[in-house]
């Protein structure tokens, strides 16, 4: 049960191998469906998927007017929302850095878009009567296991401002299906924008705080730092960021791909947590130009963009870029951090053409 | 567009972490349903999930009285059958070996079982009239790519004898649901007992065939092999594997797992291609005893155990193995094959007791 894992360079252990096993991507062609089928929405799994018990309660405790607990049939008698919801892990990209941080190591597949349906959290909150001097709100997941030599379950916090808006869900259903266990069944949190960590799965707890929640994954996990010890600055929104299908078609192994000369179209999404997009660049072998940008269709998901690459015979290399309405603006190599995370850095695709 | 690829040893490799994380393995804790959750069972996609096009059609072509198309709608209008079907990946298990083949490094995890809904193929057949020069029958799927150099697409065959069994499916529907992007659809084949290669997704075209097929995934891929340049033995049924639920809970990043002191249910499953399932035993620090083996409750689905572990504190390993109703058993040691292919060496679990 180790501390503070060192960095890695190079080849990926056998550690790195079983969490990329175990905490799925979406394969980047599945970027043309504007809602991730189920199966391949992407996975990130602290511990193990926890099994449900008949006996399942969710329980709203601590600074509350009127603590009190909920069964699953009862929050769907509830008024019921659906939000179509990008969500990114936090350390996507991780993979491609060197030195790394000792975790799962994604390439660029962390990513995926669903429609999640369930009660707002501001509802229940609003009837269990948040007392005044609430400072923070605790979401407690019933996964369970060591990180860092310290045994806890998968917990999180929001504060209360983040905690009442409106499209902060309490979700039982994925994509009009009931929640799969993988996905945190019976009930998770859904929260648009931020990073996939706060969206806790496995909910069974919810407890408002006269402090803010120290818990591992919130105080000291999840947080930008340059070196180890710093406090650091902890992940919230997404930032902004985009992806292409891979043009042509691959080798099985190396993944390389090969396409035909002529016209190619080019498509894929970009995100923001911050803001709309307004800008892709889809850069050919170092030249970019304007892709054209789909407005956004949901408040919270991917917009799609797409552009015409006149392929000519040889070997290329694809980027592209987005840039938010806040003028926010993926870098083109990846951004440094200790743990890896927030890694915006332009996708890279390298195609032959014949 | 590399050829025969070198073997490797050591770490991983980057080409190998791409492939784990595309194509998912089940975690072990889902070996708890009898039938793997959707989202949850494994996936070998060897190029790109190939989009559905509205125009699809099934085409039976070759050495056939009858041959003719038929859209998804007339096949859902045939008699309909539904197999529960354990399938696993021919290299499961290959990144366990050393050294160990550059493809696909699934440890222990690529297997799970379904419930298949669609036609008979020998339905399918009947109706086209396989002539009797007939001598294999070749199954194409969408999915098109580069392997050892050489483009193609997915492509396997079998011969008149099997396609004619009449638990051989063409599935447009899998645990009730239709047949999702990343398991083949809009329609597949299933090959129950089979390793998963013979069970071809996104099917677009049954031939017939008055030879031998010689498609590189049938002629030489998938085959066993002591060394480069063989001929080898096609892969053909799974051969006897069993798995256990890893017990306690997990560390983050290494897997390994803590469990408290005290009678601990383990529990997992068991299954072979050629025959039910007779006996499991769970070893603890190297001394086997039976565990309860559940009888076969689908003729191609695997068969639950348990065993109660006595858990005293310190370090132990855990192992499980099969033995089928052909007296076939795991090997304590994964069994050599060039490839990885067929790796049915006991699993061993490591868990600190406290």
């Amino acid at each position: 049960m180790s501390a503070r894992r060192p960095p890695l360079v190079g080849r990926f252990t056998g550690e790195e191998l079983a969490l990329a096993g175990r905490n799925r991507g979406m394969p980047l062609e599945a970027l043309r469906h504007d809602v991730t089928p189920s199966g391949l929405h992407y996975l990130l799994i602290h511990f193990d998927i926890p099994p449900v018990t008949a006996q399942w309660k969710l329980r709203l405790t601590g600074l509350l007017k009127h603590p009190f607990e909920i069964t699953l049939e009862e929050l769907k008698t509830l008024p019921a929302r659906t939000e179509r919801v990008t969500l990114e892990c936090a350390g996507n990209g991780r993979g491609q850095l060197s030195p790394r941080y000792p975790s799962v190591p994604w390439l660029e597949e962390g990513v995926s878009t669903a429609e999640w349906t369930g009660v707002p959290l501001a509802a229940l909150l609003g009837r269990a009567g948040l007392r005044s001097e609430a400072k923070d709100i605790v979401f407690r997941g019933a996964d369970r296991g060591f990180d860092r030599g310290v045994e806890h379950e998968f917990a999180r916090s929001l504060v209360p401002e983040l905690a009442m808006r409106a499209d902060v869900l309490l979700a039982y259903a994925m994509n009009g299906a009931p929640l799969p266990p993988q996905h945190g069944a019976p009930l998770r949190l859904v929260v648009p924008r931020w990073y996939g960590m706060a969206s806790v799965k496995w909910l069974y707890a919810i407890e408002a705080l006269e402090r803010g929640f120290d818990g591992l994954q919130q105080a000291s996990g999840y947080h930008f730092r340059s070196a180890a010890g710093e406090k650091g600055e902890p992940c919230t929104l997404m930032r902004v960021n985009s992806l292409m299908v891979p043009p042509g078609i691959p080798d099985f192994y190396t993944r390389k791909r090969v396409a035909r000369a002529g016209a190619i179209e080019v498509t894929g999404r970009a995100w923001s947590g911050a803001a709309p997009i307004v800008r892709v660049e889809l850069g050919v072998d170092g030249l970019w130009r304007d892709a054209v940008v789909e407005e956004r269709q949901c408040e919270h998901a991917w917009q799609a963009w797409h552009a015409v690459w006149d392929a000519r015979a040889g070997a290329h290399e694809l980027a592209c870029r987005a840039t938010d309405a806040l003028g926010r603006r993926q870098p083109l190599e990846p951004p440094s951090d200790l743990s890896g995370f927030g890694n915006n850095g332009v996708q890279r695709v390298h195609v032959t053409v014949r």
